[in-house]
């Protein structure tokens, strides 16, 4: 016997979870069908005992990202300041530096050519409309060209090239030749300006929660109640009956089969595209599900007795042109015991080193911050990494990669229902797109969106 | 009970009935695995009445394409030159000319400048080593960038840029801002050059098949007798076992499962990605699949009571920058009967008609004909067509699109093996990749590999 509601949600990450709220609460019967045994998706806690946890996931909040901020007072997940206090670290060209402002203190013409190139670059991003980046001013051009041919023609440094490609990498986790520049630009102005994306303070990096920012899923689930059943990835969606109203959709499942009026389908559009339609989905659909590929991210944690970085007046921020991590962060507990360092592994470095073996990639990281923070860094108690690359359920990380004329081409198709099925997760949402503000946004929408449909 | 063979086969196209057969001489016992309710893949029949039939899918051959041609030949299948007599016409710039050279009569400056820009492209091409495009020089950059962009940098007029797009169109059924150009130097080295791919006699569209290129597939499959499983579409790969030797491969399918030693992909990157496997592909190979989508194409075939444009001097070939068809050829019977002008619609045109009516389709097309070949191509007896975008089983035509950063980041796993799963299609052969003659020599490849693997 199949078990029913009125609506279907697949996938427990945060879209879901906001999407079964917000539908309960409006009255509808809904079950959340997660492949996974656990909910939160892309946000997961790794326990490091002494009831400390590391964030594996997506991990921050920041300015104006409203209902990420509310929804965790909500569930009174208190937050905290990323650690920002005391110089950054550059490791560039092989000269290792530390600053104070936000501007790095290297050859002055790439501070000139870097700044000139964000500067034009902010300033296409303000004219992409987030909910139809395909109506943008010169959008066909845009399009047309990766984000690496943008920054060719418009930096006149190798210097300044190489300070985007680290902008990209640790944003998108990806290299400029993967990304349209028109969803540089997009992206952009979906967090508000690339400048946010990469600030701590005053950016997306800016806070943090405590106990970690998978809390925010668990509660969340733990209120829904029952109606979550983990274990069951949805291979294949039926819908049968007419149009949008009388319709019966049936999901199949590795734990059983549902049925629903409405199904809500929050994996991200290359996972939404693995599953099984009948009738099959319209091609303007099955055809942005080709062109989505994620991120190429390992995220790793490596842990030392304290921050001790923190007493040579540095912050934990580090960056740099070379091997191994590229992006590093201080990823301490609030209390600053243990110290913590956060080190991205993205893009080309990501791909690279998942084909090592673990003492390979570990080596590759802990020299990198030997690199940064000195030798007291080559000695930690303990390294942690998520490939995420390898999770079958998320497909790669952070998020959605648009590359070449997918925007222009089959840019609507992404948040558009087929019939019953209504699509979301942060991929779909105008603001935030790729952050977890992004995912509950979208779970509102697609919440609202299914309940009018039902009428 | 599963049935049981040494090698599982997925996908009876061509490269999958030329594995099994090839597999099956060397006295190993194979299945093949077949989606659809008949063999061929991306070549297919239409029967039109009177014994005709026309061709939906992959129809020619050209000059270097030896397995094809020899193959055929065993098969009994003649072939027979595609129609070639008289001047071809172009409609470009609002204005219509015919011309009988290679070099069509407009503006000089654009002819010189596409010379130009295709000189340069060739010369380009044949540094791309086919088997291994990553190891180009300067494979990085040219992977980075868009075809579109190299258009840009490379020309200077608006015109030439316009003839590189149609042929882009024609030889990708994609616009130059969905491919790499690396990828677009690769497909020209593996095909010859660039030239040979838009050419009719002499080039990649020299011939056709006596009773249709259909016929090739249905005979090949007639002689491997009872092997093929139609309407059995592989959701799911299970490998158990140690290595290559010893593993038991479990195929499950819409019509049951099946279990060999060894089993080979012959289904295209995309759709060889949807299949679950078990234990879950490494992410090298997962990844690549994430980045492959196929072209976009309509087929249509205009069915005339006679060739009426061959009367008029002219081959039937034509081509233009206008709505509708933009690359046409005479497409009629080895006898003449009835007219067929077979008019493509690819790329940005496919990806539009495809959402509109049938009706106003087919008015594009036929207004397009009438454009070239006068007021009697808008009366003809019939229309047919083919969108490739919305074939569940091919995920689009004619063949993946390798866009930016795929190719130097994953190009690799296009045919290494994983554990006893095998990897063929004509996206696979680093000869005539896309062609027919590029699945041929993928299945004998992997017929090769896999007999090799298992001793």
């Amino acid at each position: 016997m199949a078990q029913a509601a009125d609506v279907l949600v697949v996938g427990a990450g945060l879209a879901g979870l906001i999407a079964a709220r917000d539908l309960t609460a409006a009255g509808h019967s809904v079950l959340v069908l997660e492949a996974r045994d656990r909910v939160g998706g892309r946000v997961v806690n790794q326990d490091i005992g002494g009831g400390k946890i590391v964030e594996m996931g997506g991990q921050w909040a920041g300015p104006t990202q409203d209902k990420l901020y509310a929804l965790a007072a909500d569930l009174d997940v208190p937050t905290f300041p990323t650690y920002d206090t005391g110089k950054k670290v550059l490791h560039f060209g092989g000269k290792r530096g530390t600053y104070a402002s936000t501007i790095p203190r290297i050859n002055p013409l790439v501070i000139a050519d870097i700044g000139q190139a964000q500067a034009r670059l902010e300033a296409l991003a303000k004219k992409v409309p987030t909910d139809a980046p395909w109506t943008a001013p010169g959008a066909l051009r845009l399009d047309g060209q990766t984000f690496e041919t943008w920054a060719r023609r418009n930096t006149f440094s190798r210097g300044a090239r190489t300070l985007l490609a680290l902008g990209a990498e640790a944003v998108f986790a990806a290299e400029p030749g993967d990304l349209s520049m028109l969803h540089v630009l997009f992206y952009s102005h979906s967090g508000g300006s690339f400048q946010k994306l990469i600030d701590t303070t005053g950016g997306a990096q800016q806070d943090r929660f405590a106990g970690g920012s998978a809390l925010i899923g668990e509660r969340l689930a733990a209120r829904l109640g029952g109606i979550i059943r983990l274990g069951a990835p949805v291979t294949r969606i039926a819908v049968a009956g007419g149009g949008p109203t009388g319709s019966k959709v049936t999901a199949t499942t590795g734990a059983g089969q549902f049925e629903g009026r409405h199904i809500v389908v929050t994996a991200p559009p290359l996972l939404a595209g693995r599953i099984e339609y009948e009738p099959a989905l319209p091609h303007w659909r099955e055809n942005l599900t080709q062109r989505t590929p994620m991120g190429s991210v390992i995220k790793t944690q490596v842990i030392y007795d304290e921050p001790f970085w923190r007493n040579e007046g540095l912050c934990g921020q580090a960056t740099g042109d070379g091997e191994g991590s590229r992006v590093v962060f201080d990823n301490s507990p609030q209390d600053g015991s243990p110290g913590v360092l956060l080190a991205f592994l993205e893009g080309d470095e990501a791909r690279r080193l998942s084909r090592e073996p673990l003492e390979v990639r570990r080596r590759s990281v802990i020299d990198s911050l030997v690199r940064y923070f000195g030798p007291r860094a080559g000695k930690p108690e303990d390294y942690l990494e998520l490939d995420w690359q390898q999770e079958k359920w998320s497909g790669g990380c952070y998020g959605t990669l648009f590359g070449p004329n997918v925007w222009t081409r089959y840019g609507p198709a992404l948040r558009e229902p087929v019939g019953p099925i209504h699509w979301a997760g942060t991929e779909t949402s105008p603001d935030w797109a790729g952050y977890m503000e992004g995912a509950v946004r979208s779970g509102e929408r697609v919440a609202a969106e299914t309940a009018a449909a039902m009428g």
